[in-house]
């Protein structure tokens, strides 16, 4: 029966297209919708109205996440499907709004065939994913995760607080803390993302199934040597702080090779030195490093590894070597109940399918925290994303949809 | 009869310290006499009373250049002897001023001492050679190196044309051709100068006998990749920019090894990151490269080694590679002549010295197209030169001194 049941593509085009529209900037041909602004807000308005359009239910809660619900259907734990509708600056048209509307079609396709759920569907457009304000705020408040202090200081790049956006929004920031919500009311949580990333398209395969989202700690460092005349001084007396940093950026893939897993990253990816001139040795090299893996004693183990390596490296090049650490987030490791169920239908469905981590974060991360979830990926063209050439195929965005509905149905034991 | 003959130091300090105060900044504790500024016209005009004080000539030449002589001294070829009194800005007491009040010193001993030269000194303060218009102009000018169309284009960093700050200076900039001097005119060219870097200090010897003057070539690279999120780019599905330049800072050590000797120097000294967040693999790295040595062969081959490692790198790290050579100076060595005098007359002196490349540009570089060209070096506290904490111990100044004259008198055959 399930076999044959399918979502319906042009439905599911045609919302992706139409929000899409919601942001858009002629110019840079990306989406403008980032968390509390006025085109972020006019989504959420256009996305009730879809639910209601369609007969269904649709609230915004106090932390502005939409919630959709299927009026007529047992009450009880509900099997949520979301993601969320918010954009970075410049932003494509799946992230996000793919595993929402694709929830939204998994509901149109369960009352299109009558189905009754024991656990039924609920759709969660969840707010300000993309972190303008520095976390995922909108399921942060679901899952309980929000502090007042937080909520009244957060503030964006330019300084924009968070409080004073919800506020012009229609919202109250404080009152987000109401946004809780019990973790008896879930069966489980699903969420289709686009991978974001080149791994599905390299290995030709149309389905990733995650089994953990990468836990990620960033780092400012900053190594200091001396600044000297680059003519004047001997290569054997200087303490050039770029030539440690290249030192140690040398050494990260062993320190991957003997520390790390192949779901390990490293990556600088700001440099600045001091003082920046072609004619003088480096004095100072200030950089990023961010690290992740899906193991916290891996990325303990990481850690460990380059202070070591940066320690040593500064005694060589006669530098002083100091870091802050700023953010440190554990990795979170997917249900394995739920990794169970893409993975059977996915067999089912006769696809293809990569057991993945996930190298970006996502809302299933904090929904993990308080109820059985899954996350699974379609591939991205190229592996960009957060840009306007983000792009998937749109058989793919199907075959995601038909796993979602398929798994989603698993989890809420229709009957007729 | 030289041995007992000797500057007196305390003329040459107090010379040295009212000129500091010409352009002296007491917040930044720095000397500000940039080329054709107000201060550095200023201790033009000091300097010529200096000398007229002291019964000698001076006047300034077309180009800027202050001339100073002895009347009554035969004509004919001269022993000239000098450097610069522009500064960086914020600079140092020392830089360039020494060379010129030093010859100020030895003329007066000469004076003092009543000695006739068959070939007279004089003394040269040349114009603008800390190149804030981006040369050695003064010098330039006199050994015929300047074009009309250079004169007419020449600008600083903050775009004031050298024409419009030689006018304001009360100057002609196109009359800066008339200030060439007719080789003949010289016997030879000696210069006194802080060595601004930590050769002598570490080495414990009081002064350094310059072989030749580095050349300089300067890149500016670029190495192109795919800027990707740092969390889902696996490390081996990336185009690492960064990871390229520093796979090739590695190589530099080895690359000096193989193709430089101990006189080269590279140096990466400006990085700039794109698109320079925490959280993105680097799609581009910027950087300069800076190549030194005193061998034109030597820096043929450097460079060759380097455009054949970042080729290489390149291709290994899937990124494209290109470059633009900024500049290229031929290194100049200087007159074996001159540096047998200068040795000659240490060892008389009983002094300790090292013969040693100059990893600086200094006048003597272009004095040395025209006629037997020195350069002697005394210790820099630190190696620190071009700040307001450049020093020299008295003592050390007092020893170059004595050794300038000496090798000075050289060249003159002075008589009593």
């Amino acid at each position: 029966m399930t076999q044959a049941m399918a979502i319906k593509l042009p439905r599911l085009q045609n919302d992706l297209l139409e929000l899409f529209r919601i942001g858009y900037d002629a110019e840079s041909k990306g989406v403008f919708r980032m968390g509390f602004t006025e085109a972020d807000m006019q989504a959420r308005d256009w996305l009730i109205r879809k639910f209601e359009q369609e007969g269904f239910h649709a609230r915004m809660d106090s932390a502005g996440n939409i919630i959709g619900s299927m009026p007529g259907q047992h009450s009880g734990p509900v099997v949520a499907i979301g993601s969320h509708i918010d954009s970075v600056p410049a932003g494509g048209m799946f992230d996000g709004s793919l595993g929402v509307l694709a929830g939204l079609e998994c509901m149109r396709t369960v009352r299109d065939h009558g189905l009754h759920c024991q656990y039924p569907l609920e759709v969660y457009a969840f707010a300000e994913e993309e972190g303008r304000f520095g976390g995922m705020m909108g399921v942060q408040a679901i899952a309980g995760e929000l502090t007042p202090q937080w909520l009244e200081t957060a503030h964006d790049a330019n300084h924009m607080l968070l409080r004073d956006e919800m506020t012009r929004a229609g919202l109250n920031a404080l009152e987000a803390l109401n946004a809780r919500v019990d973790p008896k009311h879930f069966r489980a949580f699903l969420e289709l993302h686009i991978e974001q990333g080149p791994v599905l398209e390299r290995i030709k395969k149309p389905v990733g199934v995650v089994d953990a989202i990468s836990g990620v700690y960033k780092w400012l460092v900053r190594l200091i040597g001396k600044a000297n005349h680059a003519g004047t001084a001997p290569m054997d007396m200087r303490s050039d702080a770029f030539m440690g940093l290249a030192d140690f950026a040398h050494e990260i893939p062993r320190i991957i090779d003997e520390d790390g897993t192949d779901k390990s990253r490293l990556t600088i990816g700001w440099v600045k030195l001091k003082p920046g001139y072609a004619h003088t040795v480096p004095g100072e090299a200030e950089f990023t490093l961010v690290g992740r893996d899906t193991d916290p004693q891996v990325m303990h183990d990481l850690a460990d590894s380059c202070r070591r390596v940066l320690s040593a490296i500064a005694r060589k090049h006669n530098l002083m070597f100091e870091f802050e650490q700023m953010s440190w987030l554990a990795p979170q490791a997917m249900s394995d109940e739920v990794i169970q169920a893409f993975c059977r239908q996915a067999e089912a469905l006769q696809l293809d399918y990569e057991v993945m981590p996930s190298g970006a974060g996502h809302d299933a991360q904090y929904m993990a925290k308080i109820t059985p979830t899954g996350l699974i990926f379609i591939p991205s063209i190229g592996g960009v994303s957060h840009a306007p050439d983000e792009w998937t195929h749109w058989q793919d965005v199907e075959i995601g949809a038909n796993l979602l509905l398929h798994t989603a149905l698993d989890f809420a034991r229709q009957s007729f």
